[in-house]
């Protein structure tokens, strides 16, 4: 049960709520985001929800019956929308694009990237500035003073930022200089993590776990919004599969479910999803019509030279053609959608 | 390194071609089939391929990396396509389309099923009459008797059948009233099966395996070629995985690889492929956008009283929008291509 | 339910227990094995039991709440023992070992591994005649020659054989030349064969399918013993997951998983669950502590020339030991139970 | 290539090796642990080891094929043994045995386990003060109070404890109160925590990552040696598979491929590996049986009441009686290495 406090309670003109609920053997977690106060009672006993929707503290209620109940479609009204400011937005009725290279890698290379960018109208630029790399002693990114540079280049331009946090304890220092947080495949159940990001104030890009089921993203998501973080976008970029051919198993099963399930965006990243740059075109357009929010894509100059994923990265030319198709595509989609 | 012998030679006259390959130290397996008589040769050591391309018995002769040799794409020009007469055909450059109940339950369900395809120009009907269900006790098709029926009412109207064929020992049975047989993903490995369709001359509609690679599927493929039979269609239907919110996981990844390491055409399962009715579309549009050659799709007059799999199965309303917006969707990837 | 029928019944003397089932409103499947006959019936309307128990015809009656109710350990007294005869049994009290190489390659090769056997009392031979190969192209066993000549050597030493079966139409052909008939883990689902099977007559040792769940491998087990065969052995062989370092995972959890659930007897294949020669007499002494019946293991007097399997295969000095080791951990283990 | 240097060099006298590897185009980690320094060289030019190994600065200098050089048994001369003080050791020639509840409770269980540890001879108590939740709702653990009434209470006994630490900022904290960190499997990718777990001195038990493999388990205890910590203890716990009639798949193939390819000790969890109380003793047998140098077990005076994991966790009695077996086992097993 998902109880919605009325905006503008004095100090402790909410505790009758919380003795109703606690009368009726609940337990209550209490979550203030910047939109609104909310109680999420977990519990059994039937009761007459009226008795508490009638309260006047009380402006909303509602049963919810998944586990993960802040992120649950059951409760909300129409969907959630990211708002980045200047009219840029993910989720909502515009196809969301992202780009950019795996590794933040020099001043020139976000230059050109940002430059491609704006001549093609995509508005958030993606990055990595510390790498998780399963051996020691891989190339680990170029680290705080290559996220300073790369926000502030894009800030100049009008474009928003993603990039990956690794750590609680990155977050304050990362705080100023990032627009998305990105939490990786291998920290989609890193709980110290997730609370962290729920208190940060910032949007959050929540990439499914590498053998993570849907279930588990959207518990990971409840971490976050429990923490008080309603801004959420979920990205499936593949799972663990027996398959060889190709990196990860793309499952865009998971993107009309997640929509079913859940209130909160949907994102796809081919670029993982696949590993393999000649098809990262066709897994982004598959994406779309699943009914994909937006698209998360590794682009590079030249990607022959990428400091990482190289191999599942396009260059310019593919990337502008793949942007006009899937803006095509989105469009077709929404007609069969009326 | 596959061998292809000229037409029409006398009775012994490639014997110099098999002496010749023997002196090279490679193994050889001899392919007849209704198209033309290969050499498919085996062994690592070099030489000028030259040296049998000129033999006046051989009319074309290729080196094939791949292990699973005549289904690679690297010796054919041009991709494969099925010709099932009438103008019907799977691959090329048209989208195929196959729906149908999971399986056949009465005549009455057949006639109401064929009026619906011919008014939306879907010519090729699916149907089990012989259905593997893990649990003994479960229904298990309607047997021989509906077969023919089945066969019977959709030859007369112009439509072709595709149905599975669980043993060796059911196709001399079966053959008169099969236009595909299709291999279960039960049986995908099943190589003593696989082996008998490379003698029965009808085209076969071979399923991944439960949780089968894709070398796996294309090694079940070269089965049933080796066999003697060219006319197969490769069918993505899901894979097993740890994701429980769809019934298996739709590996669309696997579309374009097998259309970059196969010349056989490539069809999508969505039903089975996600399992869940509502998403089931979703999943069909997505297919097309990756390439896939055509769509075989479940669909029942009425789901809900559906003998097996009502829960993935369409009703002709959804069947018939589904069949539209498969049309515009390829369309458009078309026009990617171009 | 599963209903014992008395023996000795007349004809039509059983007609009553059938028409009580159907006034109960439950289905009832007729399963007559060489023990006996059972009416095993589906339904969920609750009734006294005493009703069925106490007529004449009816020797006992059990309420099973596993789906599998014929291999369900919930009605059976005791366990079931497989008897091979001239005191060869697979269960009870006693550890069952087989041996003997991958594939059947020669006469000579028979001889020299039945002389190990016997100096080693090993009383069942494991080979294959018929080989399942991914690849059409590779070596498919000796057939219907190689397996008389191994079952004829075997016979003349008191060895039992154990060898695969992949399809029902070689049961009759096999028949007389078999011991025991095992089914591969590509064939675990394979129901006709499984349901032909069921009439043999012959023990069938049932391997778990390549990523088959437990309660798949009972439902394949309740297919072969509702077709009226009880002498079902299964075995552990190791399921795919996304480990590399070995061949499978060896899933030792199943084994007091199955012993709990059902009354058959459990085997464990080292061989094929690590696939590592070196390591294959660590998994299977491990096999015997989780409380295994038997294993069966993979030798041959040279494994670098073995025609298949060589890298999992123990030479006879390690055999021999292995055996040593076995047969005290299995004593060891016995002690723990007392 | 992992080159060590030679004690007691003066400031700057090592100049002279790095040089060398510079000139050989071999990049290099250097690694300083309580133990010794070392240089790990990546690199593939050949070269005459001897013009390194002949330095008066490096005492030995080993090509190591594995990428995990400092983890890997080729260059290691004998087994890593942990010494916790005190004569209690894990690795070498005893069997390690570790128990205790899931979560931390209360003092007076603390005492009572405490007792039961010391009667059993069992010097290591495992228990968490931090517990990693999927659901945000979940109790979380008794934080850094539960953690120094549990150090407490151990180390004035003579035992030692194991606990789980989630992040890597709260390494200081915990550090005067533990004995051996735990990485749970869901941070076994945490290379941030990895990282500061090389600084921290103390003992860390690794566990496998839930889907993990057994390269990226080395991997990640590269990372902490390569931090500068060589005491690291490898824990196999189970993987996640298809299989849902138990918790996780102990895979106890791990142990044997572990032991083969690192001189790091391997213990087993089998409550995690099976999740079923009532075959937690086989499978613990089981791994003894593998090669194990120690078991990691929960047990709980009465787990009907624990606060988590009650349904793996064995009582006194169960847990008596099964240290008794794993030592018999081991000596047994111990004979057959002889």
């Amino acid at each position: 049960m998902i109880i919605q406090l009325a905006d503008n309670l004095s100090v402790g003109e909410e505790l009758p709520v919380f003795d109703k609920i606690k009368s009726l053997g609940y337990s209550v977690t209490d979550v203030r985001t910047n939109v609104r106060r909310y109680l999420v009672c977990t519990g059994s006993k039937p009761f007459d929800i009226r008795s508490i929707g009638n309260m006047p503290q009380v402006s909303d209620v509602h049963f919810v019956n998944d586990a993960n109940q802040l992120v649950s479609r059951e409760w909300k009204v129409g969907r959630s929308v990211i708002d980045l400011g200047d009219g840029i937005t993910i989720g909502g009725n515009e196809l969301s694009l992202m780009a950019g290279p795996c590794s933040i890698e020099s001043e020139e290379q976000i230059e050109t990237t940002v430059k491609f960018l704006l001549e093609n109208n995509v508005r958030v630029m993606r990055g990595g500035v510390f790498k998780p790399r399963s051996s020691p002693y891989a190339f680990r990114g170029m680290g705080y003073d290559g996220l300073k540079m790369f926000y502030d280049i894009c800030k100049k331009n009008g474009i928003r930022i993603v990039t990956e946090v690794m750590q609680a304890d990155q977050i304050d220092q990362m705080l100023d200089y990032v627009d998305i947080f990105q939490v990786g495949a291998r920290n989609a159940q890193n709980f110290t993590l997730l609370d962290a990001l729920g208190k940060c104030g910032k949007p959050v890009l929540l990439k499914r776990g590498i053998s993570g089921t849907i279930e588990e993203m959207l518990a990971s998501a409840e971490y976050i919004f429990s923490g008080g973080n309603e801004k959420i976008i979920l990205c499936e970029r593949g799972i663990r599969t027996f398959e060889r051919a190709s990196r990860n198993t793309l499952d865009l099963n998971a993107v009309p479910i997640l929509k079913k399930r859940s209130h909160l965006p949907v994102v796809v990243d081919p670029s993982h999803g696949i590993g393999i740059r000649e098809h990262v075109a066709d897994m982004a357009l598959a994406g779309v019509m699943t009914g994909a929010d937006g698209i998360i894509v590794e682009i590079h100059k030249t990607p022959e030279k990428a400091y990482s994923d190289g191999q599942q990265t396009l260059n310019f030319d593919e990337a502008r053609k793949l942007f006009a198709n899937l803006r095509q595509t989105y469009a077709l989609k929404q007609s069969f959608n009326q």
